[in-house]
């Protein structure tokens, strides 16, 4: 088994950018590296599956991709052929649900891990390539047969990282104080480190190598150290010497 | 069956309010017009029970009342015991899971509906006195084995809502977005309406009614119309007169 090769956004679109704009250096150079022209869309986050299509489709044609829908065929017979894959941002929890109810999460992964298809994820879509949905900041508004995911690496992301105001009068939790009560569960919950991506930074995956690209910084939080900040160019390759329930062993950056 | 004794808080905490203070005189008056002089506290929502049981009883001692926390005992011979309800705020899928995990989904429900028991409800105590949690905020940290929950009332609750900044840069959805995102999935999905709590309303039910109480207004999202919003002290009655599912009906408020 392969080392995947993943691009994984925090999100679709950052302020003062287009959509996907701010990462189309980023995303080009993944898909020509790969040697794609066609990108299989996965736009199961939103509920109108056209009108996701009809707003990617542009973008990627304007770069020289051709995109096809998943929806528009039969969904197990599209992963089996597809050149690279995409999946888009929206709901976590409806693209997952999605994924389960089709039966889709063994094969992307197989495509992905055995062929090596290249594998974009957006928000959502790099909610799904972790081991499971548990740090998503969606609200839960159907239910998925499991949080279990497409598991490409072995830790959890946070999209669209936000730091806590000091300014704010909201008594909601923090997005930090929420990554770490997920850490402080006891131990017959499973429990991954969380890689927390701002809005602007992205992991590049490629063989034997993971570097955190963007134009932002991420946040690590690995179970029972201090969070860390993460600069765009860090080398986060160690992450991957972690197997799926070894948390607590240290890791130095 | 009849319609239940609830107060259902958006939050413990309000900005420049002590623990539960901003709520002191409409928890003192429930409780007082119930004839209680023991609570039982379900702390589930957090992982440390015996630390949130000893935050939440001095508060309750000062007014005159005995707490007991539900992890001291059997929790499905406490409930039965019970003379009120408290579900404090925290994680609303550890709650809603630890509910389930224990068999107390029916009990608690029987005691508030069949028995007349009061509920109070803080946050994810207030989230899962609704037919489903489906309108958290929380981060998704454990998988419940259902998001079905004690459905005390007929609509969902978003507590902790906050209104959109227009000056922000995030790209995150507003909680507005979200709520009409869920309002937007197609039939095959179970949809409610949605009555948000901003931090500092509280929703109050006793026998045929149903009003808006607390310091700050609530904004109410009838699927199909238009949000509104509520003033504290509207009647909110009308509310109930939905089945679970005739939500498409109109109301006029």
């Amino acid at each position: 088994m392969s080392r995947p090769r993943l691009l994984l956004l925090s999100s679709s679109v950052v302020h003062g950018y287009g959509f996907l704009e701010y990462a189309a250096a980023d995303i080009n150079t993944f898909l020509n590296k790969n040697r794609v022209s066609t990108v299989l869309f996965i736009p199961y986050a939103a509920v109108d599956h056209d009108a996701y299509l009809a707003k990617v489709s542009p973008t990627f044609s304007k770069w020289g991709y051709q995109v096809e829908g998943i929806h528009k065929d039969d969904p197990i017979e599209a992963v089996k052929r597809a050149e690279t894959i995409f999946i888009g941002g929206g709901n976590t929890f409806l693209l997952l649900k999605t994924l389960h109810d089709l039966n889709l999460i063994r094969v992307i992964r197989q495509r992905v891990l055995d062929d090596g298809v290249p594998y974009i994820g957006s928000s959502a879509g790099t909610n799904v390539s972790a081991p499971a949905i548990h740090n998503t900041n969606d609200m839960p508004i159907v239910f998925p047969s499991s949080f279990e995911a497409l598991n490409l690496i072995p830790f959890n992301i946070n999209p669209h990282y936000v730091d806590s105001d000091p300014n704010s009068t909201h008594k909601g939790e923090t997005r930090e104080e929420r990554i770490l009560q997920y850490h402080s569960l006891p131990s017959r919950y499973p429990v991954y480190n969380v890689l927390a991506l701002r809005e602007g930074s992205t992991l590049y995956v490629d063989g034997q190598n993971a570097i955190l690209k963007g134009i932002n910084k991420a946040r690590l939080f690995l179970r029972g150290k201090a969070p860390q900040e993460i600069d765009v160019g860090t080398d986060l390759s160690q992450l991957f010497a972690y197997t799926l329930k070894s948390e607590l062993q240290s890791m130095q950056l």
